[in-house]
């Protein structure tokens, strides 16, 4: 087998442990430098493959690459970009093909989720469809976890702990100031489409350590009168209550309920979250003093709380990826496959990408509890050991120590491309 | 000197570290059981006092009461309610002694911000004013950081270090978006008056680690052209920026930004946080995409990420509390004093409350930078050491193993009294 270069890049919203992912890669390529080349990571993900935007990953020492392990965010940037059909738009494959050919690339890696596999699937094809050999493997990645076959994604497992955490603090806050101030707290978490995060939510709420939690998830149609009758209930049972409401909750009209149509004074459309929404209904409709939060981008970019069983199976996609190339498969995603919950145990599976690209695995409805606010002991049971274990960063000077690789420019050999 | 029972209580806005104080308080006064018999904890601050509900917290064992210290939140309960003075509201006084006369209570530990210091100091004249012997100690806490005299407040140096940690983490997320997304990060924190904890956004960035961040401080009018210039100008020299904005920030009319007259599609007023404000002004003024969060309650509960330094200093004054009324003290607050910055020393004072209550300390002019958007050496200087080093709790199942007390009520010997 010749040595043959590899492409490395991030695609789709980044995650607190996608760069371990990419260690993960780049750790196992220079171990088997008999069969992979350079790894070129491409800038701003397949922009950088198709701009020929490369980075010599080499140019980086094994001590910088180490440190991807606890870094968040993307290291060689991400994008919002998805390729088109081949029919569609066949200048860019073959222009995909032009660059992996002008710096010998054989290697295809895509860390990323949906969008991102339908592309890694759409660029394994090129062998067939255009002739040119490449081996194309999907990392996966999403803090959506709505990936099918996998168990789990690389990047939920941290978002989970952090929201888990956040609103077991939260509420210890709120029950603190309850007697005299604030009764409800409400907190908006990432979730458009599926309710994953927001269930996550509901893991602060322990045997040991019990707390009246309302969860907001966008697989129940939001109904205000039981909402409020819920908080109500909690409120007057233990003197507080927290709400958990993903981003994606949709109101009886089938709109988001964050989409209130707010205007400011001067009449101009105003953007607000789904926070200060639930926060206002809880105002008019109970009289409660609340107090709301929006996690935003700090959920997901929370390296500084990751699930330590997140991070392994972060590294553990990357190093797969590699191993799978150099077993000579194509068109493949390693997958996480649960062996077992309690003790929790885990192996590395592989899925075929043509059943992976374009499928989303929303909560099953066995996760949600009857009334539509909480989880089950299911889903308690599924999530729990994805939080489990720590995995702290090293600090200096009082703040995480993330890396900053060089990202150095691999001299373009080939005339500029406009996408 | 006989043995008198005591009283502790908690008030105003809770941190990640006012348990840490009560354990400075609860151990070192069980060290001293010749002098201190049991001290009575204020079931939601001074209301427990006036309504006699109090808790024996000689039920919880000496192992319940070392985990307050990494347990954030309020253990006994918190409120928001200021004492009138004596000419005002003589009838509370004069029950304060009845219960304190009930249960044998000479000494009074008060834990709270500038309002408290200000009940507390109204109860220390108790012994002159109404003839009834008792000594009250303030105990410093406040996330706001604006007690005077003190070098800082135990609470501060905590949500400093997490909006520190967010803000790196944040922008290293937004940075990795940038080429094709979002490319402005707005993150929301506390401080309706003084900029201190915006400030700590700005210890995101450092020399071996910079960011391009723009920090709104309460102290300086909001100038709409400048911070689009700012803004500007940094995404167009890194590609992305990240802004962080205290509540408190005002506009040229002397409004708060956040306040801008909302209404929902029904005209109903609707309250919003100033984050989305600032996100919408970046859109209409520079069309960038942007992301905002809030972080609320999550940055002063964040006990996961507490400052060592802050923790630290929390038990501190609460120990040194006790010890100034073993020595006779009344009417006094124990300070942190800086020795040194750098290595970093502190020492413990003395105030007269007398000084304390109702003084508010504002950032120094020259701690915010010339352009307003920034901090300056002086105040990375002074911010810096507060949050150095890391205190993690312990976990069990992934979450934080806060500690919940039994809170076990002590025997009513009074009549009811209405607040």
């Amino acid at each position: 087998m010749a040595i043959k270069n590899a492409f490395y890049a991030q695609s789709g919203g980044v995650t607190a442990v996608i760069n371990a992912s990419a260690a993960g890669v780049l750790e196992t390529a220079r171990q088997h430098t008999d069969k992979i080349g350079t790894v070129y990571a491409g800038r701003n993900g397949i922009i950088g493959a198709l701009t020929e935007d490369l980075i010599d990953t080499n140019a980086d020492s094994a001590a910088a690459i180490a440190k991807l392990r606890h870094t968040p965010s993307g290291a060689f940037g991400s994008c919002r970009y998805k390729l088109k059909s081949l029919e569609q738009n066949r200048r860019e494959y073959e222009r995909l093909i032009e660059v992996f050919k002008a710096h010998d690339i054989g290697y295809f890696f895509y860390n990323g989720g949906g969008d991102s596999a339908d592309t890694c699937l759409k660029v394994s094809q090129i062998s067939d469809t255009l002739g040119y050999p490449i081996q194309a493997i999907h990392v996966p990645k999403t803090v959506d976890n709505d990936l099918p076959i996998t168990d789990c994604c690389p990047g939920f497992g941290s978002v989970a702990k952090y929201i888990a955490v956040s609103t077991r603090e939260a509420s210890f806050d709120v029950a603190s100031m309850s007697k005299t101030s604030t009764k409800v707290f409400v907190l908006e978490v990432m979730g458009r489409h599926a309710g994953w995060i927001a269930a996550a939510g509901g893991l602060a709420s322990s045997p040991d350590c019990e707390i009246p939690i309302v969860i907001l998830f966008p697989e129940v149609t939001f109904n205000k009168e039981k909402f409020l009758a819920t908080v109500d209930r909690y409120v007057k049972e233990y003197g507080y209550c927290s709400v958990v409401v993903s981003e994606g909750v949709k109101g009886e009209d089938g709109n988001f309920l964050s989409d209130q149509g707010l205007r400011d004074a001067f009449g101009h459309a105003q953007l607000g979250g789904v926070a200060p929404v639930v926060a206002n209904i809880i105002k008019d409709g109970l009289g409660l003093k609340y107090h709301w939060g929006v996690a935003d981008y700090l959920q997901r970019a929370a390296r500084h709380i990751a699930s330590k069983t997140d991070v392994e199976q972060a590294y553990a996609m990357g190093k797969a990826a590699v191993e799978y190339a150099l077993a000579g498969h194509n068109s493949v995603m390693p997958t996480i496959v649960r062996e077992s919950s309690s003790p929790y145990q885990w192996s590395v599976g592989m899925a075929q990408l043509s059943n992976v690209a374009n499928v989303e695995k929303m909560m099953p409805d066995n996760f949600i509890s009857e009334d539509g606010f909480g989880i089950t002991q299911a889903c308690r049971e599924y999530l729990a050991p994805l939080i489990e274990g720590e995995d702290y960063p090293p600090y200096k000077d009082g703040l995480p120590d993330y890396v900053r690789l060089k990202n150095v420019a691999v001299p373009k050999k080939l005339d500029e491309f406009k996408i």
